[in-house]
């Protein structure tokens, strides 16, 4: 409670130092990632949410993101809300998917069968589609479904499941579901800001995402875009009143403030974050970026022996799965450790059949840093002692399932 | 991405800078409050939420909480939850409160409301006592409801209810509670840290607060402190995935990891925040300082001729209500302006009947701070033309109730 060395805050306060290099690893993960130190520094200061000067940072926020999804004026909503990536889907379901609706759930991974769970908890009624571990859900099966069960009034899809790091067929599963008279619900939580979206393009009633994913924020709140005139349908079907998103817009809109306590210095870091979004231009500039750390990654892993889970076509550029090396000498928690030292911490893998790793392409990262990935993870093949990294037979057999 | 001055960083990370007197005002508000700057420095890194230096810092915050909440070893466990305090309301509601059980809701104010709004939201039986603006419920008419009502197996206490700033009698609603044979939940939002709360000494299950109140962190997550034998009875009792404390609880005691995205930066902040706490004194130091933030602040305050809304023996030292002067040249949002200019981020009031503001106690300030909110207040006062700050007759009725 002494006085401040005003001096040096405020030579901290406008530098605009890159990247962490602070001796903190890289994080190599589907979010949260590493981001920028601009980002992190727009947290060094308190706000009053209450306070005209953090309202408008929220009306700033919700106006960029409006912005960045591309919707035509005024059709959809942006509505900001409390908490981790899957508490904005169970806020989506629970307001979208009325008491009496149904829900088809597309799963082929961890997240898809979360929204199912979601479902089970809130006690409404919902289909699983369940693929496994990968393999895509697509148009033919969705509207098969369809067609057999007329109580479904929306369909949910997950547009990048990090399980596997697979981009979902998208497209093709909006057609056949507003081809059925159906409506589409997308989690796009690690892809959103990275892979178009844009309404007019792929039609859909919501999605969901995070503040932490390719945006480049801090975690600590998500936010659903919505079409406004199936948002202003929804008031009333909220199993919560903490993830009542019609409430939350209304308040917005009639207050500009959040309904509870926003994490005020969260918001801060992803205004930050935006704005260096648009400055690097965009979501197709931010995409390709992603993409081609994705493409030196792949090729680097590739030329040590490592096989992808996926094949190219499914690859997305968000994150990708590696099978394991069959050779016995590589044991995933010592890999890991070892990349951990030479700074970078991967991510492991969530296969049931195959032992898998993952390796996240988003985030404050190049080409550059990612040749440094791959450089690391050939010296931690070599302090294990593995000779090849080749995947054992079994995985050979799961990828073939995929091209069936 | 080019290469950080690390000598900058290092020094950056090894300064210990106290208040933030960077041109930011100071927060008189009952959370988000000032924090200080060490504690927002401390988000200046990223963390993988999967890996063990994380694991290691929720398991250290747990802990550190436990100890704070000075429970028999053993007999509580600490709970994080992403969101903010009201989430962590309505979990604590969805998964204490059985689905065929029945909340009696002690309500003085606008936190007491939405406890009773939340069961609503998901559908749970209760009964609401509401004692409108700031009369405090009182152990006898709390037991007569219970007498007279079977049915109602727990009862809800707001600890400290900001709307007015009211302390309410906690230990009297405790006392009744047991001897009717029902159990007590407290929402210690704004307290807790600051006001003593062992279980050894006022009985209770469970209580909820959140991390940017009187331990002084930034928002973002809040936690529950649940008697171990009541938390393993509410499996499956929760309405929301998301918000499951049960299912937060075996996950963590599972991997060590929270099961969704945690507010990694959040949580840095908020351990490094409990460390001072317990630099500082602890509970009894804090509430202390608090205390005395509050003594200087009203004497004031009352020699400028401003009334409190509360008497002596109901004020908390977490904020204060008063009535706004009856002078017709008192116009709040020109006073919050000026005091604003000043340094000073004052709150609103929340009262229906008389026009009210609040001050809040808590954060990193102390005496020689609330001694210029004061004087800023004094200087705000001349500049309105504001010549007496005595409230209006309406005001000295309202306070009558109280004390009737």
């Amino acid at each position: 409670m002494s006085k401040l060395d005003n001096e040096r805050a405020n030579n901290l306060k406008s530098s605009l130092l890159p990247d962490p290099e602070m001796g903190e690893p890289f994080l190599l993960t589907p979010g949260p990632l590493t981001t920028s130190f601009a980002v992190k520094q727009a947290m060094l200061r308190d706000w009053g949410s209450w306070d005209g000067d953090f309202r408008a940072m929220t009306a700033d926020m919700r106006r960029r993101l409006l912005a960045l999804l591309g919707a035509e004026q005024g059709a959809f909503e942006c509505i900001p809300m409390q908490g981790s990536g899957s508490y904005l889907v169970e806020a989506m379901l629970g307001n979208m998917v009325p008491k009496d609706g149904k829900l088809l759930v597309l799963a082929n991974g961890a997240y898809g069968l979360r929204a199912a769970k979601t479902m089970e908890a809130i006690g409404r009624a919902y289909h699983l589609l369940d693929k496994g571990d990968y393999l895509p859900p697509r148009g033919a099966e969705v509207a098969d479904i369809l067609a057999n069960d007329p109580a479904i009034t929306h369909v949910l899809a997950i547009h990048c499941e990090t399980s596997s790091g697979i981009l979902n067929p998208i497209a093709e599963i909006s057609q056949v579901t507003y081809a059925a008279g159906r409506k589409l619900l997308v989690d796009s939580m690690s892809a959103f800001g990275a892979v178009p979206m844009e309404p007019d393009q792929i039609r859909y009633e919501a999605l969901v995402s995070s503040a932490n994913k390719c945006i480049e924020g801090v975690p600590g709140f998500g936010f659903a875009l919505v079409r406004r005139s199936e948002l202003i349908a929804t008031k009333g079907n909220c199993h919560s009143l903490s993830l009542d998103l019609h409430a939350q817009w209304e308040n917005l809109e009639k207050s500009g403030q959040w309904r509870f306590t926003p994490p005020t210095h969260v918001v801060a870091a992803f205004l930050e974050a935006l704005k260096a979004h648009e400055a690097e231009g965009g979501v197709a500039v931010r995409g390709a970026r992603y993409t081609s750390n994705r493409d030196v990654m792949v090729a680097g892993m590739r030329e040590l022996g490592f096989e992808t889970l996926l094949d190219a076509r499914w690859l997305s550029p968000i994150i990708v799965t590696f099978f394991c090396p069959a050779d016995e000498r590589f044991v995933f928690d010592r890999f890991y450790e070892l990349m951990k030292d030479k700074g970078f911490i991967i991510y492991p893998g969530k296969l049931t059949v195959v032992e898998s790793f993952r390796i996240g392409c988003i985030g404050q990262m190049d080409e550059a840093i990612m040749r440094r990935v791959v450089a690391a993870a050939k010296q931690s093949l070599e302090e294990l002692g593995v000779t090849s990294a080749a995947p054992p037979q079994a995985a050979f057999e799961e990828r073939k399932k995929l091209n069936a």
